[in-house]
Protein backbone atom coordinates (compact mmCIF):
# COMPACT_ATOMS: atom_id res chain seq x y z
CA UNK A 1 0.00 0.00 0.00
CA UNK A 2 1.03 3.57 -0.73
CA UNK A 3 -0.53 7.13 0.72
CA UNK A 4 -0.87 8.89 -2.61
CA UNK A 5 -1.06 12.78 -2.14
CA UNK A 6 -1.48 14.42 -5.20
CA UNK A 7 -2.75 17.83 -5.97
CA UNK A 8 -4.54 18.42 -9.48
CA UNK A 9 -4.54 22.00 -11.54
CA UNK A 10 -6.01 22.96 -14.50
CA UNK A 11 -3.40 24.55 -16.88
CA UNK A 12 -3.31 28.18 -18.39
CA UNK A 13 -1.85 27.40 -21.91
CA UNK A 14 0.11 25.15 -23.95
CA UNK A 15 3.60 26.09 -22.36
CA UNK A 16 4.49 22.85 -20.70
CA UNK A 17 4.74 21.17 -24.22
CA UNK A 18 8.37 22.09 -24.78
CA UNK A 19 9.14 20.82 -20.85
CA UNK A 20 7.80 17.63 -21.91
CA UNK A 21 10.39 14.24 -20.77
CA UNK A 22 8.21 11.14 -22.03
CA UNK A 23 4.72 10.19 -22.59
CA UNK A 24 2.71 7.64 -23.16
CA UNK A 25 -0.88 6.38 -24.01
CA UNK A 26 -3.13 5.18 -21.50
CA UNK A 27 -6.39 3.12 -22.01
CA UNK A 28 -8.39 2.87 -18.25
CA UNK A 29 -11.41 1.57 -16.90
CA UNK A 30 -13.57 1.25 -13.75
CA UNK A 31 -14.24 -2.61 -12.81
CA UNK A 32 -16.70 -0.62 -10.14
CA UNK A 33 -16.40 1.94 -7.37
CA UNK A 34 -18.55 3.10 -4.39
CA UNK A 35 -17.69 5.30 -1.42
CA UNK A 36 -15.41 3.38 0.01
CA UNK A 37 -13.32 2.42 -3.28
CA UNK A 38 -12.77 2.45 -6.49
CA UNK A 39 -11.24 -0.75 -8.28
CA UNK A 40 -8.83 1.02 -12.14
CA UNK A 41 -7.78 -1.09 -14.63
CA UNK A 42 -4.87 0.38 -17.06
CA UNK A 43 -3.18 -0.07 -20.05
CA UNK A 44 -0.33 1.88 -20.71
CA UNK A 45 2.27 0.99 -23.83
CA UNK A 46 2.46 -3.38 -22.58
CA UNK A 47 1.85 -2.94 -19.18
CA UNK A 48 -1.54 -3.37 -17.47
CA UNK A 49 -1.96 -2.45 -13.86
CA UNK A 50 -5.11 -3.50 -10.93
CA UNK A 51 -5.49 -0.64 -9.03
CA UNK A 52 -7.37 0.22 -5.51
CA UNK A 53 -7.85 3.50 -4.50
CA UNK A 54 -10.19 4.59 -1.52
CA UNK A 55 -12.85 6.99 -2.73
CA UNK A 56 -11.91 9.91 -0.08
CA UNK A 57 -11.98 13.22 -1.70
CA UNK A 58 -8.80 15.71 -1.59
CA UNK A 59 -5.27 15.36 -1.67
CA UNK A 60 -4.78 11.89 0.46
CA UNK A 61 -5.82 8.82 -0.80
CA UNK A 62 -4.72 4.91 0.05
CA UNK A 63 -3.35 3.18 -3.07
CA UNK A 64 -2.77 -0.39 -3.76
CA UNK A 65 -1.28 -1.43 -7.23
CA UNK A 66 -0.87 -4.68 -8.85
CA UNK A 67 0.28 -6.03 -12.07
CA UNK A 68 -1.80 -7.80 -14.18
CA UNK A 69 -1.13 -10.35 -17.65
CA UNK A 70 -2.21 -7.65 -20.41
CA UNK A 71 -4.42 -10.17 -22.12
CA UNK A 72 -6.41 -10.06 -18.47
CA UNK A 73 -6.74 -6.83 -18.36
CA UNK A 74 -7.51 -6.25 -22.44
CA UNK A 75 -10.73 -8.60 -21.25
CA UNK A 76 -11.65 -7.06 -18.02
CA UNK A 77 -11.27 -3.44 -20.43
CA UNK A 78 -13.80 -4.63 -22.85
CA UNK A 79 -16.15 -7.08 -21.15
CA UNK A 80 -16.17 -5.92 -17.46
CA UNK A 81 -15.09 -2.26 -17.04
CA UNK A 82 -17.90 0.85 -17.72
CA UNK A 83 -17.15 3.72 -19.65
CA UNK A 84 -13.12 3.82 -20.97
CA UNK A 85 -11.01 6.59 -20.68
CA UNK A 86 -8.11 7.39 -22.83
CA UNK A 87 -5.69 10.24 -22.12
CA UNK A 88 -2.17 10.41 -23.00
CA UNK A 89 0.31 10.73 -20.09
CA UNK A 90 3.03 13.28 -20.45
CA UNK A 91 5.56 13.85 -17.84
CA UNK A 92 7.91 16.57 -17.01
CA UNK A 93 10.13 17.88 -13.83
CA UNK A 94 9.71 21.09 -12.83
CA UNK A 95 12.45 22.76 -9.94
CA UNK A 96 11.89 19.48 -7.73
CA UNK A 97 9.21 17.66 -8.21
CA UNK A 98 7.99 15.55 -11.26
CA UNK A 99 4.72 16.36 -13.19
CA UNK A 100 2.17 14.08 -14.60
CA UNK A 101 -0.29 15.88 -17.40
CA UNK A 102 -2.80 14.30 -18.64
CA UNK A 103 -4.35 15.19 -22.12
CA UNK A 104 -7.73 13.07 -22.48
CA UNK A 105 -9.21 12.12 -25.60
CA UNK A 106 -12.54 10.92 -26.38
CA UNK A 107 -15.52 12.08 -24.65
CA UNK A 108 -13.07 13.98 -21.94
CA UNK A 109 -11.57 15.17 -25.67
CA UNK A 110 -10.24 18.94 -24.55
CA UNK A 111 -9.29 18.50 -20.76
CA UNK A 112 -6.12 18.50 -19.82
CA UNK A 113 -4.85 18.18 -16.17
CA UNK A 114 -1.63 18.44 -14.00
CA UNK A 115 -0.73 16.73 -11.51
CA UNK A 116 2.02 16.78 -8.91
CA UNK A 117 2.82 13.76 -6.10
CA UNK A 118 3.76 15.44 -2.60
CA UNK A 119 5.90 13.65 0.14
CA UNK A 120 2.72 15.16 2.25
CA UNK A 121 0.29 17.21 2.08
CA UNK A 122 1.57 20.62 3.07
CA UNK A 123 4.95 20.54 1.05
CA UNK A 124 5.61 23.12 -1.14
CA UNK A 125 6.70 23.07 -4.94
CA UNK A 126 7.85 25.42 -7.35
CA UNK A 127 4.68 26.64 -9.69
CA UNK A 128 5.17 26.29 -12.91
CA UNK A 129 3.89 29.40 -15.64
CA UNK A 130 1.36 27.38 -17.32
CA UNK A 131 -0.22 26.19 -14.23
CA UNK A 132 -4.02 27.24 -13.88
CA UNK A 133 -7.04 26.88 -10.72
CA UNK A 134 -6.72 24.22 -8.50
CA UNK A 135 -9.28 21.20 -8.61
CA UNK A 136 -7.84 18.88 -6.19
CA UNK A 137 -11.29 19.10 -4.22
CA UNK A 138 -13.48 19.26 -7.05
CA UNK A 139 -14.87 15.49 -7.58
CA UNK A 140 -15.72 16.22 -11.09
CA UNK A 141 -11.66 15.72 -12.31
CA UNK A 142 -11.62 12.45 -10.42
CA UNK A 143 -11.11 9.74 -13.26
CA UNK A 144 -13.80 7.66 -11.97
CA UNK A 145 -16.51 10.74 -12.61
CA UNK A 146 -14.67 11.34 -15.84
CA UNK A 147 -15.93 8.07 -16.92
CA UNK A 148 -19.62 8.60 -15.78
CA UNK A 149 -19.44 12.44 -16.42
CA UNK A 150 -16.70 13.11 -19.33
CA UNK A 151 -15.78 16.42 -20.00
CA UNK A 152 -17.51 17.03 -23.60
CA UNK A 153 -20.99 17.15 -21.61
CA UNK A 154 -19.91 19.54 -18.61
CA UNK B 1 -8.69 -15.12 -17.14
CA UNK B 2 -10.88 -18.40 -16.17
CA UNK B 3 -14.18 -19.50 -17.10
CA UNK B 4 -15.81 -20.37 -13.88
CA UNK B 5 -18.43 -23.07 -13.83
CA UNK B 6 -19.82 -23.91 -10.62
CA UNK B 7 -22.89 -25.23 -9.18
CA UNK B 8 -24.65 -24.26 -5.92
CA UNK B 9 -26.53 -26.64 -3.41
CA UNK B 10 -27.84 -26.75 0.17
CA UNK B 11 -27.23 -29.89 2.11
CA UNK B 12 -29.88 -32.18 3.95
CA UNK B 13 -27.99 -32.87 7.12
CA UNK B 14 -24.45 -33.51 8.56
CA UNK B 15 -23.15 -36.42 6.69
CA UNK B 16 -20.66 -34.74 4.51
CA UNK B 17 -18.77 -34.00 7.52
CA UNK B 18 -16.89 -37.40 7.65
CA UNK B 19 -15.85 -37.02 3.98
CA UNK B 20 -14.07 -33.91 4.55
CA UNK B 21 -10.26 -34.19 3.59
CA UNK B 22 -9.26 -30.43 4.31
CA UNK B 23 -10.85 -27.20 6.07
CA UNK B 24 -9.40 -24.09 5.92
CA UNK B 25 -11.09 -20.66 7.80
CA UNK B 26 -11.19 -17.64 4.76
CA UNK B 27 -12.37 -13.92 5.54
CA UNK B 28 -13.30 -12.08 2.82
CA UNK B 29 -15.18 -9.19 1.71
CA UNK B 30 -16.10 -7.03 -1.02
CA UNK B 31 -14.23 -3.83 -2.28
CA UNK B 32 -16.80 -2.85 -4.86
CA UNK B 33 -19.55 -4.27 -7.01
CA UNK B 34 -21.87 -3.55 -10.05
CA UNK B 35 -24.72 -5.51 -12.11
CA UNK B 36 -21.08 -6.00 -14.33
CA UNK B 37 -18.45 -7.23 -12.08
CA UNK B 38 -17.37 -7.65 -7.92
CA UNK B 39 -14.01 -7.34 -6.68
CA UNK B 40 -13.33 -9.34 -3.28
CA UNK B 41 -10.10 -9.41 -1.01
CA UNK B 42 -9.88 -12.96 0.47
CA UNK B 43 -7.51 -14.00 3.12
CA UNK B 44 -7.44 -17.93 3.53
CA UNK B 45 -4.53 -19.25 6.12
CA UNK B 46 -1.07 -17.01 5.29
CA UNK B 47 -2.54 -16.43 1.35
CA UNK B 48 -4.23 -13.61 0.04
CA UNK B 49 -5.96 -13.02 -3.02
CA UNK B 50 -7.51 -10.70 -4.61
CA UNK B 51 -10.86 -11.82 -7.25
CA UNK B 52 -12.66 -10.03 -9.76
CA UNK B 53 -16.18 -11.83 -11.10
CA UNK B 54 -18.31 -10.97 -13.68
CA UNK B 55 -21.66 -10.25 -12.37
CA UNK B 56 -23.97 -12.79 -14.78
CA UNK B 57 -26.35 -14.83 -12.57
CA UNK B 58 -26.41 -18.83 -12.90
CA UNK B 59 -23.55 -21.27 -13.65
CA UNK B 60 -21.07 -19.46 -15.53
CA UNK B 61 -18.62 -16.99 -15.04
CA UNK B 62 -15.53 -15.25 -16.01
CA UNK B 63 -13.16 -15.00 -12.85
CA UNK B 64 -9.62 -13.59 -12.91
CA UNK B 65 -7.55 -14.69 -9.51
CA UNK B 66 -4.53 -12.55 -8.24
CA UNK B 67 -2.15 -13.13 -5.23
CA UNK B 68 -1.72 -9.77 -3.16
CA UNK B 69 0.45 -9.35 -0.37
CA UNK B 70 -0.74 -10.57 3.12
CA UNK B 71 -0.56 -7.00 5.06
CA UNK B 72 -2.17 -5.49 1.88
CA UNK B 73 -5.25 -7.60 2.06
CA UNK B 74 -5.51 -6.72 5.45
CA UNK B 75 -5.67 -3.48 5.31
CA UNK B 76 -8.02 -3.83 2.32
CA UNK B 77 -10.52 -5.50 4.25
CA UNK B 78 -10.49 -3.62 7.16
CA UNK B 79 -10.97 -0.68 5.90
CA UNK B 80 -11.73 -0.44 2.29
CA UNK B 81 -14.60 -3.46 2.03
CA UNK B 82 -17.79 -3.60 2.93
CA UNK B 83 -19.19 -6.48 5.22
CA UNK B 84 -16.62 -9.20 5.92
CA UNK B 85 -17.92 -12.56 5.67
CA UNK B 86 -15.94 -15.58 7.20
CA UNK B 87 -16.44 -19.07 6.51
CA UNK B 88 -14.89 -22.22 6.84
CA UNK B 89 -14.28 -24.23 3.64
CA UNK B 90 -14.51 -27.83 4.00
CA UNK B 91 -13.23 -29.77 0.85
CA UNK B 92 -14.17 -33.13 -0.21
CA UNK B 93 -14.05 -35.54 -3.36
CA UNK B 94 -17.12 -37.40 -4.05
CA UNK B 95 -16.89 -39.73 -7.37
CA UNK B 96 -14.95 -37.60 -9.85
CA UNK B 97 -15.72 -34.24 -8.40
CA UNK B 98 -14.09 -31.85 -5.99
CA UNK B 99 -16.39 -30.49 -3.61
CA UNK B 100 -16.45 -27.35 -1.99
CA UNK B 101 -18.72 -26.37 1.46
CA UNK B 102 -18.84 -23.16 2.87
CA UNK B 103 -19.92 -23.25 6.28
CA UNK B 104 -20.91 -19.69 7.22
CA UNK B 105 -19.96 -17.71 10.79
CA UNK B 106 -20.90 -14.41 12.23
CA UNK B 107 -23.98 -12.75 10.46
CA UNK B 108 -24.47 -15.69 8.25
CA UNK B 109 -23.97 -18.37 11.12
CA UNK B 110 -26.08 -21.45 10.56
CA UNK B 111 -25.62 -21.30 6.73
CA UNK B 112 -23.96 -24.35 5.22
CA UNK B 113 -23.53 -24.60 0.75
CA UNK B 114 -22.33 -26.88 -1.32
CA UNK B 115 -20.51 -25.97 -4.79
CA UNK B 116 -18.81 -28.25 -7.69
CA UNK B 117 -17.21 -26.86 -9.99
CA UNK B 118 -17.77 -28.21 -13.43
CA UNK B 119 -15.96 -28.24 -16.80
CA UNK B 120 -18.95 -27.31 -18.84
CA UNK B 121 -22.57 -26.39 -17.66
CA UNK B 122 -23.99 -29.79 -18.70
CA UNK B 123 -21.03 -31.84 -17.77
CA UNK B 124 -23.11 -34.65 -15.24
CA UNK B 125 -21.53 -35.88 -11.64
CA UNK B 126 -22.45 -38.19 -9.06
CA UNK B 127 -24.80 -37.24 -6.40
CA UNK B 128 -23.80 -37.08 -3.02
CA UNK B 129 -26.30 -38.66 -0.23
CA UNK B 130 -26.42 -35.25 1.70
CA UNK B 131 -26.82 -32.85 -1.27
CA UNK B 132 -30.05 -30.86 -0.66
CA UNK B 133 -31.90 -28.20 -2.96
CA UNK B 134 -29.99 -26.95 -5.93
CA UNK B 135 -29.88 -22.59 -5.38
CA UNK B 136 -27.16 -21.64 -8.38
CA UNK B 137 -29.51 -19.00 -9.95
CA UNK B 138 -31.23 -17.89 -6.48
CA UNK B 139 -28.75 -14.37 -5.95
CA UNK B 140 -29.54 -14.42 -2.28
CA UNK B 141 -26.51 -16.75 -1.70
CA UNK B 142 -24.08 -15.01 -3.80
CA UNK B 143 -21.56 -13.94 -1.37
CA UNK B 144 -21.96 -10.62 -2.41
CA UNK B 145 -25.25 -11.06 -1.45
CA UNK B 146 -24.67 -12.33 1.60
CA UNK B 147 -22.13 -9.50 2.66
CA UNK B 148 -25.35 -7.18 2.39
CA UNK B 149 -28.24 -9.15 3.50
CA UNK B 150 -27.19 -11.93 5.97
CA UNK B 151 -28.60 -15.63 6.25
CA UNK B 152 -29.30 -14.79 9.60
CA UNK B 153 -31.61 -11.92 8.11
CA UNK B 154 -33.23 -13.58 6.14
Amino acid sequence: MAKEIERKFRILNDSWRSEVQASQPMRQGYLCGNTRASVRVRVSGDRATLNIKSATLGVERSEFEYPVPLDDARVLLDELAGAIIEKSRHELRHGDHLWEIDEFAGLNQGLIVAEVELGDAKESFARPGWLGEEVSHDPRYYNTELARHPYTRW
